[in-house]
């Protein structure tokens, strides 16, 4: 039976989540684990903790005695940096930047194998939830149907917020960042691209297929209205933002980042706060659900740790599903057509969109709205101008 | 990157489970694997498929061909001895017979290590919920605490029937039946034992320790009566049957299975019909929930078709924390104080279970109940009296 690694670590940033593994270390003494260096940005701030700080690279790549690189800054392009030094120096690192790896996944799959270094970021999807690592070990591709989930702790907090005790948007996004749930620019969460970044990583894991974040249609929630709420609440529905990868029946798979209105028999609809929940369909054992905290230091933290000890024993991602079918991927495809809710205001920018066919019109001096069945083609097509507009829309399927 | 090995496999058994996986593997057809022989205790029964049946394990065993042994049989001791068997050439074993392996875990351990075999048995313990393979691949010993579930679907579809549809334990249980959630011998469900079982097999993945199933205080729902789910009605609760693991901060654990009164407020109080759920706690990213199908022929099937592929890859359990923490794992207690509630009928029965306080004390013709702080040290020194009275208990949580 294999034995505990020790590592020695080269911690790159101390913002909230490096700050919070240094102290899980700290508090639970992992057996074999020591973290060395620091390397942040600047070296002027005051701390509060003994450790070795360092703003230069060097003092982590060049020590013999480090064999395991953590990288928790948020500079996406910093963060690939490290990463290729690393991955090319064949050492294992560990990364919990969503948005890099989204962008650069393949090439990073490529210098994992071209080097034999090992790169695990399960923290980076659904902070404490193990997504990665059990689609990547448990659910069998063939058998695999659909990844669905609320990705974002920050958006779901709002929503949370706005359907529980019925206040606004704006109010809800205001407490949002007053509870630290939100950051002061929230795009990144309230318009879906963090969790677009998620269903990427989530997606390569599933279905083996890696899909560039700009083909994907992704629409946030941040021209959430109070008509749009009014209409979800005579529905019996609320809003969530979700991430969705399916396998549809000619074995292509669709994917999209995009408000949804839930029906409470819904496993989702009661995933609350800044909480993550996931849904896995398969062909026979039906519908799976794992629950957790998504965001936060701690939780984060614990998901890098785990990664940290997982690299103990060797652990590393086979992509089996990308390797195993490779030259036979599922394709992407944005042929896919289902029912949505669009809630618009000036009366052009129903045209701003294609709809199949439109089975009920709503229209008032103060704004208006149609249901109707458009598909992801024409979502995409239309996506730079729905982002521009106050204009509303979320997947509404039939119950 | 490893590729996918080639698996010919002997199946033993062709019950429910045995015909699912059959299925299965004809439907979805997974690259590289093929079931060659069937080894059945009759060969007298028309199965309607076209496969090599034998009634003599030989045709397996001394089958060169075949590397992979699978076993779905319901006897334990047959089993028992096919594992043996197959573990001491050093073949790889699936098996899904959750009373073998909780009975016999620590020798099936040894000669693994011995013979260089292995075996899985994810399928054992909540059917298509990863359980194991997410405590052994995922939550550290350091920072987990306690693991809590909803580990059979039998009594949870006869709970859910009764606090749903306000009907009796009596015709609750006839409609499992029918509807084939229930054996027509229910003991092992209702009484707990099958619960046990899993939670046996679950502590040795979430803690290292082994503890025998006979140490392990268990109690079932047969006795359920009006007056208990009047109990629970009353205070806006429902009876779930809990199997629950957790370390003390002494850091021993104690184990249990047993029914609860749970508030609404907890993750598994929504567990409905024969599913099951687990909640995983830990140091920092607090509650987990996975949630899945439990029972039935597809899902288990599901399960054993994961540990299948999984041994494609010739993934194996590394008994981490059991090596890891050898001659320092957690030691079991029964040092455990909770409040119960505790109904009987003739006021003697009162005397049957020590109690370090009562709380409340109700008493009428036709029952009594109290409401009380004991420990499972009391609890397990009456057990073999309780199970023959008309008695209920249930834990009873503070809120």
């Amino acid at each position: 039976m294999t034995h505990r690694k020790n590592l020695t670590i080269g911690l790159f940033g101390f913002g909230t989540v490096g700050r919070a593994l240094f102290d899980l270390i700290a508090t639970t003494k992992p057996s074999g684990v020591e973290i060395k260096t620091i390397c942040v940005r600047s070296n002027s701030k005051e701390r509060g903790v003994t450790a070795n700080f360092t703003t230069n690279p060097d003092d982590i790549f060049n020590d013999p005695d480090i064999n395991l690189i953590v990288e928790l800054i948020d500079d996406a392009e910093a963060s690939l940096f490290i990463i290729r030094r690393a991955l090319q120096k064949g050492l294992t690192a560990v990364s919990g930047n969503k948005k890099m790896l989204a962008a650069h996944l393949p090439e990073l799959i490529e210098l994992q194998t071209k080097h034999n270094g090992t790169l695990l970021y399960d923290a980076s999807a659904c902070g404490s939830i193990p997504v990665i690592r059990n689609l990547e070990e448990y659910y069998d591709n063939d058998l695999l149907i659909s990844v669905k989930g609320i990705l974002n702790g920050s958006s779901n907090y709002i929503l949370t917020k706005i359907f529980k005790e019925g206040i606004s948007y704006d109010e809800a996004l205001r407490q949002a960042q007053e509870a630290g749930f939100a950051e002061s620019d929230p795009s990144l969460d309230v318009d879906g691209w963090d969790a677009l970044s998620k269903l990427v990583i989530i997606t390569v894991h599933a279905f083996g297929t890696y899909v560039e974040p700009s083909r994907i249609f992704t629409f946030g929630i941040s021209n959430l209205s109070n008509a749009d709420i009014t209409f979800a609440n005579e529905k019996n529905r609320r809003i969530k933002l979700v991430g969705h990868v399916e396998k549809l029946a000619d074995g292509r798979i669709c994917m999209c980042v995009v408000p949804q209105l839930l029906s409470q028999d819904k496993y989702i609809y009661g995933v609350d706060d800044e909480f993550n929940g996931v849904v896995i369909k398969g062909l026979c054992y039906d519908k799976q659900f794992m629950f957790g905290r998504g965001a936060g230091g701690f939780p984060t933290g614990s998901a890098i740790l785990s990664d940290i000890t997982a690299s103990q024993y060797d652990y590393r991602y086979e992509y089996k599903k990308r390797n195993s079918h490779a030259g036979n991927l599922p394709e992407f495809t944005e042929d896919v057509h289902f029912r949505i809710y669009y809630r618009y205001v000036r009366p052009q920018d129903l045209n701003l969109l294609e709809f199949d066919s439109i089975s009920e019109k709503y229209t008032s001096e103060a704004y208006n709205y149609v249901v109707g069945i458009t598909s992801l083609r024409a979502l995409q097509a239309a996506a730079p101008e729905l982002r521009k507009r106050n204009v509303f829309l979320a997947a509404y399927p039939r119950d």
